[in-house]
């Protein structure tokens, strides 16, 4: 039989307790699941970033798999805490969009708002409701426990703040929403828009004024090329070959990247 | 039936092959057990950080958990290595203050000095007896051995060295004794010294010429305001809502933290 | 009975998503195994340093234990990639020498160049081989398959990119080959060069224009002494006693190290 599969995402570091605080819980409540970290090291309170990483984990754990997510400056506030089922897999965090990017590239997914203190640690603390409540829930459904009566179904989930792609003519203009330890960029710029269309002669990239050629993985770009492909969350991703990106051009989070369909 | 749960606490890093040897050898002769990293991040050699993170940590976890704990300056030296039972958890480190603070606050306990060889790996090393003896004695009592035969009991542990508190009529002198990765400031301050006495009008808090508010919860201090709050630890704690108290105020260990009963 | 044990080494870092892709894809292949990260902070694409690491913890592993280790600046292009069995043991990597020293270490090994996509994740990323051939071969191995059907055996491995020791007369010329977490030096001189011949009068350490003193543990050095000792890859090491050789001595790679025989 599989054990059950905790996988945690937090800000939380590793330098202190709180990450082995919440594993205590989790490992006293459902015993016998396995624990992944997938990070502790989103940027602190970096609710996009945590939501790019989990979301970019997500595809590879296996059906089953309870996710933990962590990344919540509204700690405390009147902000929900949700547990989710999606195509299978199960999800625990603070509603501020963090968990919403892994989500709506589901299928179809059901969300509650955890209102049922019956499922969590008592007292809470209003400064730790990772452990107090999040954690003992993430127990309870990865021992088997269901969404039924944890709490309401939520309607819609709070939006992942991130910029919008504008169109303008044949032009695309979208941002780099997520830079990886690599230092590839990526965008939020879609799949769709590398796609020529029909009688078209092609698109051309730029970025930081440089022209950026099409390839259809990392190493088909040669040395030091400064490549676009589409990445594994069917984002356009920005990277180069053998090298960072990030370094190399002084990347930061929130620059132009544009599409022209000629 | 649950499986043995080990946690440990290092000043190893994770760039090396350290913690992973101590790992190997628990999973060798305790093939069953869940591992735990509390963290390996103690800043090297630094026996009060790593006593406030081990004692922060312990209370979460289940009874019958071990703890293997190695901040071990005096690694070679005529040091003890202890094994103590306290409040049905297990402890396995270097008699050097590092159990002290969690094994203090049991409701009881007994340590042991390690001296019988018969539970170590030999030949032991005199630069790595973390791996030969203490790991070894760690995965014996999470595979259900006794503290009996491991070596005589300790009549006492060495203390952790610590600054005092010092009162001056209706003020209390206390210090910063730890930081935590979130830029708390926990001092050694017991709770009851924010307790007024009866017929007083109140505390006030100082901190580096300025007047801290004391609130029940982090949450409740405003944007960017310093607060007191009495900490898992069962201490004061000085924190900066949503920032670190640290950067802000330029915090270090040994800063003095005051308490006046009016 | 014993659960399946996989040890990872990486240079992917903690931050981002990849070794936990690695290690979605180990456990929903294998899902009772134990997973233990010997370290994800290799220098980014530093064989020399992955190799000595992943031979240092080699050792204490049981048989049994399959080590996938990724290093791997070559990903995408022809170099081999080995599944290998060596004193019992298993190891999955590219072969650019990150495996050699382990495995020319062990009494005997067999390896082969996997080449049968039936063991592997498909479609294959021509960026991320690494969860997409090696990890699935390892959950293959550590689920108890065999090395036979994997591929065809390889006659030899990539070396690894070491200096040489020289000698000239009864003087041996060798370098420092990895600095580990504490600073200690390790030399790619071996145990032997430390015994004098025999008639001779002992030997003298030479590292950067001082005598370092030949001790049988670090403990046996005086405070801020530098000493050489046989350290547990049997090469010597220079370590400075309660601090750091390689902060101290502004040490790097490739340093010189002198050994004489009087």
């Amino acid at each position: 039989m599989r054990p059950p599969l905790l996988a945690l995402l937090t800000d939380f570091g590793t330098r202190d307790w709180y990450a082995a605080a919440l594993k205590a819980v989790l490992l006293s409540r459902c015993p016998t699941a396995r624990l992944v970290d997938i990070t502790h090291e989103v940027p602190p309170q970096d609710t996009v970033a945590g939501a790019f990483i989990l979301a970019a984990a997500v595809p590879w754990f296996p059906r089953g798999t309870v996710f933990l997510a962590v990344v919540d400056p509204g700690v405390g506030s009147r902000r929900a805490i949700v547990a989710a089922k999606a195509d299978g897999r199960y999800f625990v965090g603070p509603d501020n969009g963090l968990l919403t990017l892994s989500l709506q590239r589901a299928k179809q997914f059901t969300a509650v708002r955890l209102t049922n203190p019956r499922y969590w640690r008592t007292p809470v603390s209003a400064t730790f409701q990772a452990r107090d409540i999040m954690a003992p829930v993430a127990a309870f459904l990865a021992s088997g426990g269901a969404l039924t009566g944890l709490g309401a179904v939520l309607s819609h989930l709070s939006p992942l703040a991130l910029p919008s792609v504008r169109q303008a003519g044949s032009t695309l203009r979208g941002h780099v929403v997520h830079i990886d330890a690599f230092g590839n960029l990526v965008t939020n710029l879609p799949a769709s828009s590398l796609a020529p269309p029909s009688g078209s002669r092609g698109v051309t990239v730029r970025y930081k004024r440089r022209a950026v050629r099409v390839v259809s993985s990392y190493a088909a770009g040669g040395p030091s090329e400064l490549v676009a492909v589409v990445g594994s969350l069917g984002l356009v991703e920005l990277a180069l070959c053998r090298g960072s990106a990030a370094w190399t051009f002084n990347a930061a989070r929130g620059d132009e990247v544009e599409v022209r369909q000629a």
